[in-house]
Order: C-alpha cells, then sequence, then structure tokens
C-alpha cells in the first residue's frame, strides 16, 4: 500500500499544491502500485496539508487501483463515502496518551469509534482496514507489550476488519517484535490478512518489512512504503521517514518476490518530490541506483 | 569489528587531521570497542587519507583492544608488523575486475598474496583476517554467483585465516544472500569464524547484519560497523554508507544481543564526524534517539 500522498505528505511544513499530489499519484499508478492511500478525512486544522482532500478524491483515476482513505471519526467516514474512497482506513492507537494527543480519545474510545465506522463502512459497501498504531512502542509511554497490543488486536477483530495492521508509528520496532505480533495476530484475528506500516526511523523498517513478508508463507500480507521514504506523523516526535517504496521493491525484488510494480519508473520521484518539499528525502535507491538482478 | 577509522574515512574528500582520528579512536574505546580497524598500510599515494597510519598506530592505546590494519601485499604486512598491529585484515576481490581495480592484480593474484601474507603474519604472532569483497555484487561484473564466492572462499581457507569476512563492498546484498554465503562458508572453511561487512547503499544493510547474527546460533560472529554511518571504497562507484555502529547495536540491542558497548557514548560522535568531514553522516539513531530498553 503506497502511503506518500497521505502518510508521506501529512507532517510536511510546505505545502503541497493538489495539481502536484495528482501528478505524483499518477507516476504512483503508471508504476504498478494498486493500492494507494490517497489522503485523508480529518480535520483540516489539523492536518492542512490534506485540507484538498475532496478535490483530490474527485481526481483520481478511477478503475485499476483501489483508493484508501484515512478517516478517524464517523464525520470523516461521511466525506469518504461521498468522495467515493474504496477503503477506509482507521486508525487505533495502542497506548492512551499517544491516542489522545492523535485522536482526542484514548484507546478504548479509538475502538469504539472503529467499530461504528467499520459498521457503516460495510453498509456503504467499502472495504475497511484497521491500523493499530504505536504497536512498536510510544513515544509517550515507551515500551508497548505485546499483551497489550493483543487485547487492542482483539477488541479490533470484533468488528470483522477486511484487513489489520500493525504499525510502527515511531520506527522503532525490530524484527522480534514482527513476530511476537504476528503471532498475536494469528491468535486474536486469525484469518484477517495483516498489513504492516514500518518508519525506518532508527534504521530498522526494512529489516521489519522483510521479516513481515518472509513470515506470511502463502497467506496474504499487505506493507506500507512511501515513494522517496517521505513521511512522519505530525503528533509524533522524531516519526520521520516512511521506508521507502523503491527502497522497499528492491530488497523484496532481490529476495525473489514478485511484486509487479516499475522500480525504474519510481526513481524520479525522489527527486522530484525533494523539489516539491524543500528538503533531500531519505530513499536511497535513486542515489545508488539499481544493481542487476535486482529488478522485481 | 569498528571499521570508521578506516573504511569510514578512507573515501573521505577532507583530510582529517591525525589528532582527530585518535579522539574518535579514544571515544570508540571508552564506549566498550574492542576490535577496531585503526588504520590502513597500503599505498597513501593511492589513500592519501590514511598517509598517517604509523602514526595513528604509534598513539593507539594499547592492552584492551585489538588493533588492526588493513595490508593488501607484503609491503603493508611489513608496516603493520613494524607498527604493532595486533591482526592483518587481508582484502581478497571475489571478481577480476574490481580486483584488478582495487589493488592491481586479478582474484588469483590477490588470492596467493593473501597467502603469502598469512603465512608471514602467523610466523610474527599477527592474527589474520581475510575479507572476500565483493561477494555480494560487483559494480563492473554485476551479479557475483555464489559459486564464484564459494570459489574463492575455499582457494582463501587452505591459509588457515583466523576468520573469514564476506562483505558487501556496494550494498547490494540481501539476507537470501547472506544466508546462502553463510552455507558456502559452512561448507569451505569449516569451524572459521564469519566477520559480515554490510553497507547500507540501498537500505538493505541493516537486516543483512541481522540475519547474519541470528545465522550464528552459538558459533562466534562478527560484524563490521562504522560510527556514524561513514564510509565506502574509492573504488566503488556510489559504495557509501557502512552500517552505523550506533544504529547496529540499538538493533541488536532492542533483539535481544548483549554487545557489552555503551550506545549513548557513541551517539555525539555522528555530529563529530559531521563536523569534520563537512556533511551530515547518515547514522540515524543520534536523530531519532535512543528508545526506552533499547540499551544493550
Amino acid at each position: 500500500m503506497e502511503v506518500s500522498p497521505r502518510d508521506g505528505l501529512q507532517n510536511e511544513a510546505v505545502p503541497v499544491p493538489t495539481a502536484d499530489k495528482l501528478a505524483l499519484i499518477d507516476t504512483l499508478v503508471s508504476s504498478g502500485l494498486r493500492r494507494i492511500e490517497a489522503t485523508s478525512f480529518v480535520n483540516p486544522r489539523r492536518v492542512p496539508q490534506l485540507a484538498d482532500a475532496e478535490e483530490v478524491a474527485a481526481r483520481l483515476p478511477r478503475g485499476r487501483v483501489s483508493w484508501i482513505g484515512l478517516v478517524l471519526n464517523e464525520r470523516g467516514l461521511d466525506r469518504a463515502i461521498a468522495a467515493g474512497m474504496d477503503e477506509v482506513n482507521v486508525v487505533v492507537v495502542a497506548t492512551d496518551t499517544f491516542s489522545r494527543r492523535n485522536q482526542g480519545v484514548d484507546t478504548a474510545g479509538g475502538i469504539a469509534a472503529w467499530h461504528r465506522i467499520a459498521e457503516r463502512a460495510r453498509a456503504a459497501g467499502l472495504r475497511t482496514t484497521v491500523s493499530v498504531a504505536a504497536a512498536f512502542g510510544c513515544p509517550f509511554e515507551g515500551e508497548v507489550t505485546t499483551d497489550r497490543v493483543r487485547e487492542v488486536i482483539a477488541s479490533c477483530a470484533t468488528a470483522r476488519p477486511d484487513e489489520l495492521a500493525l504499525a510502527d508509528t515511531i520506527g522503532v520496532g525490530v524484527p522480534a517484535q514482527v513476530r511476537a505480533l504476528a503471532a498475536a495476530a494469528a491468535a486474536e484475528a486469525p484469518g484477517v490478512p495483516l498489513r504492516w506500516h514500518f518508519h525506518n526511523t532508527r534504521n530498522t523498517g526494512y529489516a521489519n518489512a522483510l521479516t513481515a513478508a518472509d513470515l506470511a508463507g502463502d497467506h496474504p500480507v499487505a506493507l506500507d512504503s512511501s515513494a522517496g521514504g517521505i513521511g512522519g506523523c505530525p503528533f509524533a516526535p522524531n516519526a520521520t521517514g516512511n521506508i521507502a517504496t523503491e527502497d522497499l521493491l528492491y530488497l523484496l525484488g532481490r529476495s525473489g518476490y514478485e511484486t509487479g510494480v516499475d522500480v525504474a519508473g519510481l526513481l524520479p520521484l525522489g527527486a522530484r518530490l525533494g523539489g516539491l518539499l524543500g528538503h533531500e528525502v531519505p530513499g536511497q535507491l535513486r542515489r545508488a541506483g539499481v544493481f542487476p538482478g535486482a529488478q522485481p
């Protein structure tokens, strides 16, 4: 799942014009990405970068791609439905402190909102994906135990998500945690496809992603990534840097996975995003070059 | 094995004063690092940054640390012995083209030099460690097969190295290659302790390092890393970025490994090296901060 248009951009100080967002999205689609988190239907005063959600949604190329909008409450769901999104991604934060800062309710309140949203989204014909944020650690509370995440997963699972995501929102996780959380998810949400969201804040994101892919075996699994590695959460200190889509594709392709995505088509995005945002972006493949045999 | 004073610095354009190298080394030692590649005894015209090898060696704090010097030929060995090094690290490049560019002989010539050096170094009481460079891919020849590396390992092993290193000199490798090469080494150099050298050029270095550590089980294993993630090879295009010592320690510590190194003591090095070298260095932990529970 490509997240650059939403998680990638939301924390950037420089406003990105809607036309540039749509040009980014066009490149993502033409390179073969088929699930894209296009925008966020949250309070535009809190995330002004994504205040153009409806305008972006209205101009998305429909058909080949499943378009995803982040929502945190029913007001956001109403907007996502009206905008014709294919999926809603609902965030439940695993710790109370971070949950309150991110969305004004504690974890239980977030889970309750997810249940209301899931029911109404399903009735409206949208796929639902619930993301457990701070599942690998919290910037305010520190360690988050596997048992805590297990309880959150169990409470989320009763609303029957089409997909469950486990997110290392602040980039502290390691592969051992991926294995522990995968086991927790298998126990508490059996049969629900997993998605993983990693930041490379401390250089562990790619190891985590490959671990998650390898663990999946024949089961469906999705990995979030962001072209150029842009991204971060405005309410999580130092949470910079999603894993970069092009670097992830290099790793997966060279590890024997078929991704169906044209890495070469994505490489120009790093420089383009760097220009738009006014700073270098962290993805490294475009600087190093694709090595022979790495094309997935 | 800490490589910042040698592999880290050798490719840097700005000359680093000897006193600053020794200050770097002091911080490495006081943080608990116990094997340090201090310098290189190669032609100073080819690597002017390390032309002060004898001066650095003369002022190393002796006793607690095994001091390593890189050598490529017998002239270099003579200098390393005279300088009182504890170990010599000898590089054999797995591909002929890269070997000729790096040290003026093909792979067979490099292996022959290694045999001569190993015999004399052992006679002089020095530990020997042979590093097979470009074992994961070559900037000139492209893919390097496991069979090719297996042959190089076999030819190196007959000289009875105290340690065998497999180096991803240009940062193209993935964990599947680590597993394949570990199996090749176990077959061709049974009982010889392994060391691994990874660059993070394409964001795969940390995944490779953790894979190598996990594979070792109860066997001894060493990992090369460089404070701040500085480094690169002057004769390999785009080979920037060893894995950063502090980021590696974070990953290992949080994965349950005891390293005996004080990560907090290393964090100031990133900014200090950035100042010395005139550019940001790639290690990320110092920017993100050590997360609770990550102290090894």
